[in-house]
């Protein structure tokens, strides 16, 4: 077990860079801090890669990983990306299989979202309604990306996330007679009035100009959440959750 | 037109005490920021009590106010709560109305919420989805917090948002035949198996803890969400949009 006392350590410094997305893009890995989001990534094979405790700080029994270094309160308030840490860090292996995608029947499509709080809030309801994956696009925020983990409590651990093309992806869907439902105002379709089969692709917009023009273009449909009072427009995160349980409501429950 | 130069002018500490829960309540006033929702203000009698506008921000002649008081961009970075500041404030006069309790069909009450983007989310949520009046009940964050007023995007000023303690409000609305849900799995019935009439009163608990236990012994019926995938449950403001759209998904648009 190794030990690493002062903040000026090359590995801290290695460590800290993971908070960059260019950093986590080189290495393919990424940081999570909290005992809870640990937990989550060491119940799967090989996403951990080393685990990292603040000197002082009890670990659980049922935390084995192959490499654990303890380092000093200094090192750990370095590496801490709240105020209230936990003392307990973990590099975790980003794992985009995109083989996962044909084993899929139900897709979570986000295009140019921004708000990290959205698209972590996005991804727990996501693994909630029981999508199979969710794709991020183009110009969307990394979902490795410190406070999308943290809105996400967990749910990267649970279900596929991918970054690719929506614009491959959606002709490759439709090949395979999925139904690609965009949102949006125009040309839309009450979303009560559809009613899914067992695949489909839902695609929610950047949360202030929507869909892009090209995507919006490819969808086989779009759908509109009615606004009854006088707010102009939802969050997107709570349309997604309303659109994927209106979609999953019939279901069978897998846990 | 007054002009206010020094941030040191005591009309200036005054405003900026509004920034505190305290003071809020002493003066029953609050404190806005952005053309937004400074507009969405402006368009209720009787809220915007003055406006402030930093020198050189041009305001757009809709913007009509019994007072109005520039200030230099000393004193308005200040009054800033956001580091992108648009330069221009409302002092606004809190409306909670108790008697809209008796014209109301529709109530989403909270019980013990603590954070302020979730509250003004579900605000924004409840806006749209048509619901007559807000209720926060002890130990919810003040409706007035400048987090909870940027995330609910003006709908502050679109329905009635009260405080009032819930103990009190339940029997009150189920003595006039209002059905008052819980949420929460104990006793709890899947959502979607619940057709509510024009009439009810949604509560949704706090974010870790849920519903209090003295609220909970009072519902007529609990509902919960069903969890599809591996995620332990759902962001409090996710499950309040998921369930207000369930339950107006057929009320007839108002707007």
């Amino acid at each position: 077990m190794k030990y690493i006392q002062s903040s000026k350590n090359p590995i801290v410094k290695q460590w800290k860079k993971l908070l960059t997305k260019k950093e986590r893009d080189l290495t393919r890995t990424y940081i999570i801090e909290g005992f809870h989001l640990v937990e989550e990534a060491l119940k799967q094979d090989g996403v951990v890669q080393e685990l990292i405790v603040v000197e002082g700080v009890e670990v659980p029994r049922t935390f084995e990983a192959e490499f654990i270094t303890t380092v000093s309160a200094e090192v750990g308030s370095l590496l801490a990306d709240t105020e209230t840490t936990q003392g307990i860090f973990a590099i975790c292996r980003q794992q985009e299989r995109e083989e996962d995608i044909v084993e899929s029947s139900t897709f979570l499509l986000l295009d140019g979202l921004q708000d990290p709080g959205n698209i972590g809030t996005i991804i727990r309801t996501a693994d909630a309604a029981g999508i199979d994956m969710v794709v991020l696009g183009k110009g969307t925020v990394d979902p490795y990306n410190q406070k999308v983990l943290r809105s996400a409590q967990g749910s990267h651990f649970h279900l596929p996330i991918v970054r690719m093309d929506l614009e491959e992806l959606i002709p490759e869907l439709q090949e395979r007679g999925i139904p690609v439902y965009g949102t949006a105002l125009e040309n839309g379709v009450e979303y009560t009035g559809v009613e899914p089969a067992e695949s489909y692709a839902l695609i929610m917009g950047n949360e202030g100009n929507g869909m892009s023009p090209h995507t919006l273009e490819m969808t086989d449909q779009n759908l509109y959440i009615p606004i009854y009072g006088q707010s102009e427009s939802l969050n997107v995160a709570i349309a997604a959750g309303i659109l994927m349980y209106h979609f999953n409501q019939n279901t069978p429950k897998r846990v």
